[in-house]
């Protein structure tokens, strides 16, 4: 018999949506009740916000915007509040951290600050059909709001706790990388490269992996105008990675050559150092500075966050973030965050496509009460009712097939246990169908055991 | 001290789309939690679908597609699939059932049946704005469904469990009434009304509670040509109702004076009996008949469910559903379904504006850990990941200002227990906030109080 049932995404005929048969499913709730339990344990407050935000909020982050849905009431009054004025128009969000920046400000007055909110829905984004990529799909947030003012050990603690969540995953190990904008800008600027050619110089830099040094070195010279001694600095700035805040110091100061290190440099040297010893101590090989990490640096403001799982680094970064110095603000008042958030349906879709992952069954039933024949239905009902009430997931047999039907409707969907009630005067017995014992058994002291009451995730190919 | 939080739904700019603030969160996520708990118990597997149909799925109800949402992509292609073929176009869901018909036809190859399966999703409805009506909402649904035939004590199961679900939230109690397609239809026929007026006979018995009885029967006398005669029983066919199937069989038989029960009639009756006296034996009181119940007749073919709360009937039908002979069909083969839905949102926003629910506090943290100095955070942080460790949700204080003011961040948020880490050479000690006792403690070992770990909620006003 199976001792287990392979996760499996559903037929679907909407490329872009991914489903789940129920197997899958179970998978996917599983990490999602992982997820909320640490995020709960560090005292994160649950939030949803509406699915859609009026093209005005979509649009803030210009590009982005591109793969906005919005949506059309079918029947709707084209003298409409929504139709006549087009920044009221209707949009799906395409991450949390817009709709989040807009409950914060609609709120703002209601919530207590610093504010940690955590926030698991779907997103969309209005890619194009033909691209293969997902359309729909589940994030995970963490976010740490403040008022006015965001005190740095913040920005450990939230990758602290998404490893922490990931680690508590039947996956291969996640480590977080992390950089700091200051370090970036604050380097450029001591070797003389200017702040507007940053964002084009990091765009470069960040193709490293993918083309060598050398032609990373004969872009930055070509197409921004570095000196080949610029390129040569930006590069080997890119190469440094560890975990000990001296040996940062050092190689960063090794990098700069005779350049004077600017202020801007000092303070997120100050700022990673002080992450990675906080770091360290706590969970010692979670997280690795990695200065070569470029993506974000265009709207984060200091700490930012990548993540690589391990064997799966084709995969790109399955979590993200960093720090804004103003996540959201109304004029008058500020609210510096820093944040992470997990692309939860690519990394199921990677995991269980790979077949790292199976589960022991694939629906919540622990025991099939067999039912006799149709007229004793009514003892089956009161049989599993009874197990209901002590928390023992059971079903009455669908129809009063042949008991060896009505066991093979069980092994089919990985249900342990077949329950036997007695005939008049006699006791009942539970089968185990995996090993074919059958002991007479007492739905009112029968003890499940615990490895059964639940379908449990089990994890396939060494790593997991 | 507040021995509870308030839940209250969060200022949103868009009507419609209701959120809420972190309290009225937690009551909704323990709902949920509540219903995923009971629908498992009972062997029902979870699925989600993604969230858009096609046009042509969703146009299929006819009159319901008016209030669908559709999507444009931003930079949508107008030579693109969706584009150019109107059926094709995607529109946001407006209910759980015809999103599941479709995955049961996508995937009936490899689901196992009878398939029974829960859905906890957002719908969408693009209602005119001004209707103050909800645009975005929750609904949990279970429905079972078979390949070919569908057993009739499914029927009784559907309600059953729902009501088990309901009597474990902290509302007032639901009463699920029921009545069956065939009853209606067969004491038309037995009295001579044809098919063709049925739907609109009971579109306006369906106003018996609005506007009387005498209104009734003027209205189905003069706008659908029936007898006074014809009129009386109709009348007299809506006011029945109980729990005993002899008593409505016999008051059925009554209302039809000297017309001969047609065999439709005879039919629905017996459906009706066998699900009562299962009813009334595994949860007296859960369901009473109800034969005045129309909604749904028109697209249900059997039996069919509404729902009051008591105190609240002003709400309407706090749950609904019924049989469908074929819920889903390929050609080929045919599904027939019995299910029932939960308006989740709509059920929240009524017992928590009443004020009938609050919750013990607003965050999930159950121990403040006090910070000394900021010097010293990472013994607080110790203090913190060792409670957490033991499954005690725990947060170190955002900032190291004087114990007061950090005793008063935790007052506010509702946290019931602050932690002293000790000085050196000291002991820790734990302080319980609403009683002011301080004990020693130790974080490897203090025990938090069982109700204390979680938020919980607090029914308020009697009933609850």
């Amino acid at each position: 018999m199976a001792s287990s049932v392979q996760a499996r995404q559903a037929q679907s005929s909407l490329s872009g949506f991914p489903e789940w048969l129920p197997a899958g499913r179970i998978v996917e709730q599983s990490f999602l009740d992982a997820l909320r339990a640490t995020f709960e344990l560090h005292g994160f407050s649950s939030i949803e916000t509406r699915a859609v935000e009026p093209l005005s909020e979509l649009a803030r982050k210009g590009e982005t915007s591109k793969e906005v849905y919005l949506l059309n009431r079918l029947q709707a009054d084209p003298d409409g509040p929504e139709e006549a004025d087009p920044a009221k128009r209707l949009g799906l969000h395409f991450d949390l951290t817009v709709p989040f920046a807009r409950y914060v400000l609609d709120n703002a007055g209601a919530l207590t600050f610093p504010f940690k909110r955590y926030q698991i829905q779907k997103v969309w984004r209005g890619e194009r059909p033909q691209d293969g990529r997902f359309r729909e799909f589940i994030q995970a947030d963490i976010d740490i709001v403040g008022d006015g003012a965001l005190p740095l050990h913040n920005d450990v603690e939230v990758p602290l706790i998404m490893h922490e969540a990931l680690a508590a995953l039947p996956i291969p190990p996640v480590t977080i990388h992390v950089s700091n904008r200051k370090v970036a800008q604050g380097f450029y600027q001591s070797i003389g490269v200017g702040d507007d050619e940053l964002i084009e110089v990091l765009r470069i830099v960040d193709k490293l992996d993918k083309i060598g040094r050398d032609a990373v070195a004969a872009e930055l010279t070509e197409a921004v105008g570095l000196s080949a001694d610029q390129a040569e600095r930006a590069l080997d700035l890119a190469t440094i990675t560890g975990t000990s805040p001296r040996a940062i110091d050092a190689a960063v100061r090794t990098a700069l050559g005779e350049a004077v290190p600017s202020e801007t440099l000092l303070e997120g040297l100050a700022e990673l150092a002080s992450l990675l010893d906080a770091a360290n101590l706590r969970r010692p090989g979670a997280i690795i500075a990695d200065l070569k990490i470029a993506r974000g640096l265009d709207y984060y403001t200091g700490t930012v966050y990548e993540s690589f799982m391990a064997g799966h680094e084709d995969l790109g970064s399955v979590c993200s973030g960093g720090r804004y110095d103003s996540l959201a603000s109304n004029g008058k008042r500020t609210f510096p965050g820093v944040g992470i958030s997990i692309g939860v349906s690519r990394l199921l879709a990677r995991v269980i496509g790979a077949g790292l992952i199976e589960v022991t069954r694939a629906v919540p039933t622990a025991v099939l009460v067999a039912v006799t024949d149709e007229a004793h239905r009514a003892d089956s009902d009161a049989v599993a009712d009874r197990l209901r009430q002590r928390g023992i997931p059971a079903d009455a047999a669908p129809n009063a097939a042949k008991f060896g039907k009505q066991i093979r409707f069980a092994d089919k969907r990985g249900i342990p246990f077949v329950w036997f009630p007695g005939a008049p005067g006699e006791g009942d017995s539970v089968k185990d169908i995996r090993t074919g014992d059958q002991v007479p058994a007492d739905a009112a002291t029968w003890q499940c055991p615990e490895d059964d009451l639940a379908p449990r995730l089990v994890a396939r190919g060494g790593q997991a």
